[in-house]
């Protein structure tokens, strides 16, 4: 329903044409230092109207704090906040509301309740993230001040035009390789250097999200000679290095023709302590996809090697152990993503998320009514030709949720085991060596 | 942790050294006619061993039910059933146990809970499946008598043989299309039609569980020269066109090289009703990558056109709608995966999961043992070259297991809004003529 | 922690210095008619300064809707509400702040939190029962239009002064009737017909919310004659028929001692349909005590006979079966109180729940401060010298949060059971003759 | 439904005519000793036919420990258990089906289901209660390890007869006193030195379970003389002093008028952290109400003062703080019962819980058949006059589980906070002093 987690919950409210959207936020951790800048910092990340990052700052989607916290610091008990719909009055009706909106979620919603918003999607509207993504700043505030856990997430491709083969997350190989076993550019080093490196500033650096260092420069140059948001007269210079450039390019193509375009959104979460994930059925990566589905417009998840790992023996797939400079094991390589039997093994964790093309386009649509009327559904208010670049901070907040949330209840057990008067009755090999009993950095 | 679902719920326990594995199965809808081989026929489906199907049937993985029926009906009271572990000592302990395994769930089960079970991986044993193949075969009873509700799994590929193009679910092109929109292939007809039509009989017709129509002849034959189960000669006719053969000869050849390949596992769920998904973090497709990402060696999951939907552009991904002959609304394509705004629409549901190649191969491994000592890990037991055809009735049971769940949280919702006098308030376009009150085939 | 029920759900926020108290309100059916009337008039009768009723109203606790509605109906989605705090800065510190108030809950507050929130005891304030009440509202207008039930709560008793007993719930016989079993008044003719007739209009006619029928007139006399809301200057005329009256007198005079006292409430829900309450945790009035319980200041809840019914012989506290005239079972008489075995059986519901005297007094009062420095802790603020008047909406609150809860999920079961073919394999004995499929009225 | 519990979750199988009985026990700590005598003992506190305490022990309902421990030491992972039922058929019809039996579950349960189990009542039998037995023993071996709680519960009063006034809990007073605040004999010093010494081995004394010290001489000297278990040959020679032989006295008479008679169990819980409890829906006294009322035949709950509290000024009810000679704060009276807004404080916790009389008694009634017709219901099987001593061991085990839930949630509160930075930005007196950070002895 409107709840997602255990013991670090988020509840949302609101659809586009109410009063307001929030959410309440309970089980934060009390103490923890937090002001309304850390909530809108990701906030206005995902707020729409961003596309020219040098337009004056227009103040939309700010956040009102409404409990759980005094003097900056919070209490423990549950977190209210909220974000004023500007427009908030349902609709005028007219002749569109006659039909479900193709891939929209107008037919389903009505099928549901039996009862349809103004909005026509309800709750499907992207609007209803902003309680999530609020929820996820605190959550990553907390995680970055007590472990240092980071969370990143970049545009990996849109639409066909993905990050170049040697930076990118594994994808799926062509039919052709079969009697292949080689994978020589699956998991390459620069591309568990991007994850290991990338920040938020190198991200937002340009406008589409996507990140590609040797790009730097020349993005720069382009921006400067013909970024005038709305247009696509850009001078593309070389595919494969200005690919940022090029993505953009193709937004603003699928916008020229009315259109639409999908795309991927890859995130990576650093300095997670091993050991978090709930077998059997709330694994890590089990929790994760359930939060990245519960996105609107995605249809995919990949963790580690994803679909590409299927086709790689297990001899190459395996990641061996090695022992690290501060004497706790690590792997070689990471194709598991951070995640062994559904538990974090404390290296970098990956994953790539799918978001289809918006279902919502100028194009004329062949279709029919709500009673089997046939005919043609105009166009139809302003909308995004593609998602992806505003989904990144999405993409965080879900992640951070689930980690706080995992590492709560492994804390609940850690600490009740440490507890415990040593195991004596055990070979020394089926327990742990005794070390600090707290999850900690 | 062990209990998945909200109102039809499935706790499981065991682990594959200890007496016995099993679950209790809660929300049952009372009055359905329910038998042990209702249940025994997907556990033996799932357990090892079948892999010469001409073999007399060995009587392993017997379930025992234990309460919430009586003369063959259940109660409503939940459902405890058990599988008792053939060899259920511990085991003795060997240098093997001073490494973890890569990739396997040796060592982070050991960073969580502090104590190593003799399985070493502890619950990521595949024996837990046991309890939810269970469940699962319940949850589809009521949804075949009740709905009329097909659950059909089945392999779409092996390493990197996958399904011909002409039947695949949608796969990641390549990056050489990147300034081409054009998707001819992405979602064909026969790939629909397979989806419609395959049945499990047709699935189980090769060891593989891997089915192509047109290759059923061929596949008779081969079997009758040449099948001998451990071997691999094969006489391969036709990649294409053989392509089961051609799979089970790619877990072979891993077998003989002592390596393991993943796989992938398409399904279908067929005459689901509209309306099932809880909006928002409940989302009908949330639930089924929770529900598929909790399976053992599952690393990926994409929904209807999944990774590939997202290189489509909006205007040719759209499912128009169009009107059924019973007079409600269907759409014309299905890149939607039967799920609009996380709420099914009544049409087919498919989606793929990916398997990563097993973890546990018997080839020497370079890593280290728990405390840093480098070595050699040598082999020890038996395991699966390719776990994905025993993987097919695991996710038929947790699709069940979702769609029951969720079918039982919108009748709960449905007939409490029947109850309601008629909305007199809202325009009609804003209300669902009134029609059947109940979630209904 | 912060959220109630199952299907229909209650989260709450909010402190007393905070900017705002609010609840989001998920799982409401969808098409039920809303007004913020119908939340307003309950937060009205719970909020603080009602006790002249003469005085004008002034317009406190507004609720503010901001979702899950249009033009009067809701959605099916979560409905967000808040209520402003008038007065929402932190307090200034003084020397009160060192003392742990007795018997509040600002010492285990800060033990659980280590953080201290300018209230003390943070969300034990009864402030946070405002989304309670809102939410409780929405559900009461659900039950009524669906099912024609009806909750009403009236105090029982402030102090010792109880209702008389021959219109009283079952109360605990003294050591000295021992080995007498006989029972003769334990559940009044005259209590069966006040819990079937009651209405909040006979309980709100006086402010105490005790009603007694027959002193209605008197009541009125009273009050016109001297009740000026401070003062203790009543007429008691006849203890035994005066009874609210004395009981106002009661609360007067703990007022004028700077001194609290506590009370019971006593709560009726009619029409509620048989087969609510899940077993086994789950049961009925396990929900119902947990609801109870979880209301601040009460320490005691009972059902039916209660505590007194441990006395009564099972041949006599047994209620036999009766036809009533619409074909269906009743019971004669209504020891259970509605629930047998944890389900519901159609029967009035009632139940009593037992409210400490407020911690906050005015009178000095020796402790020791946090350090364990010895002192005397002065007053501070003003506060209730009772709370049960004000109680009475929030227990009803909480009581239709429950039976809607455990309606929405018995629905799913008997929707769910209702789909499939008649059970033939038991004797006609063990199935329930086909009747309406539904729960309904 | 049939799970309890957040992070220490139990869930129970099984009614009174299927082949077992059994439970899940998921979230237990890794690293607990654990055999299956820790369980058994209190199984065996439980079972049936205890009554003649001398009689050779017949093995009864022993448990098979299934999974989530080796070599005696729990792995952390869900604990499987179960107990055989003796006789597993389905009992054979008879005329006594076509009456559901008064005050028993038989009505609701085929109203609620639809279907009837043999045993009419279904779950409500009280060999559901087996799990719950099993899953608090283990609860409590870890609480007693990890932290020296004790759980001890006792019969306190079996129809009318209590524990003498001047070592009892709190009770209701009557209406005589309705204008005297004095409260003097209402928590008496002999029963805080009850609560705070009392052990199980002093319950077992006698066959009721009710203890009391002064007597244990002469309980002896009667038992010597004339106990014989079945008849009601007593000497009783005070009724005060030998309350216990009163007690057993008055369940004999019950038996012998083939009638029944309930009672009322105390128990108190000793050594519990303070910070336990979550607020608001989830406080102390709400989870453990929850938790006493979903066990069969109880039908009210107290804390602490309980009713009796709601007569008690403020200002005598309040518990002023002392210092501890530990240094920690402690309160010089406990009318709280060691919860103060819904969070424990570290003083002792009691209540109180009230056992309706056992529905099945061998007396025909009056009542009338499923379909209407009048008649009367003879007596079938044989059953337990008097349920309040075997229910003693349960009463404890709902106490143990709720008090390990709690604090595996505290712990994780606990932990993440203390892994913050310290707060600067407070007042000193707002911030609980550094001290240790883990919930612990």
């Amino acid at each position: 329903m409107s709840t997602f987690g255990k013991l670090f919950r988020v509840t949302t409210y609101g659809e586009s044409h109410c009063a307001s959207v929030g959410a309440i936020i309970d089980g934060c951790p009390p103490g923890l230092p937090l002001a309304p800048e850390d909530v809108q910092v990701q906030l206005s990340r995902r707020r729409p109207g961003q596309s020219n990052l040098t337009t004056p700052r227009n103040e939309k989607d700010l956040v009102q704090l409404q409990s759980g916290l005094e003097h900056g610091v919070t209490l423990g008990t549950p977190i209210g906040l909220l974000v004023k719909n500007e427009d908030q009055r349902p609709h005028d009706y007219s002749e569109t509301d006659l039909y479900p909106r193709p891939s929209h979620a107008d037919y389903t919603y009505l099928e549901k309740y039996g009862v349809k918003a103004s909005s026509g999607g309800g709750r499907s509207s992207a609007r209803e993230t902003i309680g999530r993504v609020a929820a996820g700043a605190i959550a990553e505030k907390y995680l970055k001040l007590a472990f240092g856990i980071e969370v990143v997430a970049f545009v990996s491709s849109v639409g066909k035009i993905h990050l170049p083969s040697h930076v990118a997350p594994p994808s799926l190989a062509s039919d052709k390789d079969a009697d292949n076993d080689d994978v020589t550019d699956a998991l390459s080093e620069e591309f568990r250097n991007l994850l290991s490196t990338i920040t938020r500033e190198q991200v937002d650096a340009h406008p589409t999200r996507c990140p590609h260092h040797e790009t730097a420069e020349r993005m720069t140059l382009v921006r400067s000679i013909s970024y005038v948001g709305m247009s696509s007269q850009y001078i593309v210079i070389n595919r494969e290095m200005l690919i940022s450039v090029v993505s953009l390019q193709r937004i603003i193509r699928a916008k020229d023709k009315q259109d639409s375009i999908g795309g991927t959104v890859t995130c990576v979460i650093r300095n997670v302590p091993s050991g978090l994930g709930e077998p059997v059925f709330d694994k890590f990566e089990a929790a994760l996809a359930h939060a990245m589905l519960s996105i609107p417009a995605t249809k995919s998840f990949e963790i580690g090697s994803g679909f590409r790992g299927t086709e790689v023996p297990g001899s190459k797939h395996n990641d061996p152990f090695v022992q690290k400079t501060n004497g706790s094991l690590g792997t070689k390589t990471n194709w598991s993503g951070g995640v062994q039997g559904g538990i974090t093994n404390g290296e970098d964790i990956y994953f790539r998320i799918g978001f289809k093309s918006p279902a919502t386009i100028s194009q004329p649509q062949e279709t029919v009514q709500y009673d089997g009327t046939p005919g043609v559904l105009a166009a139809r208010g302003r909308h995004d030709p593609c998602v992806v670049p505003r989904a990144v901070p999405i993409v965080e907040a879900m992640a951070a949720i689930v980690v706080l949330d995992q590492l709560l209840i492994q804390n609940a057990r850690k600490t009740a085991a440490s507890l415990l008067p040593p195991i004596t009755t055990l070979p020394p090999t089926m327990v742990m060596p005794p070390k600090e009993t707290l999850v900690s950095k």
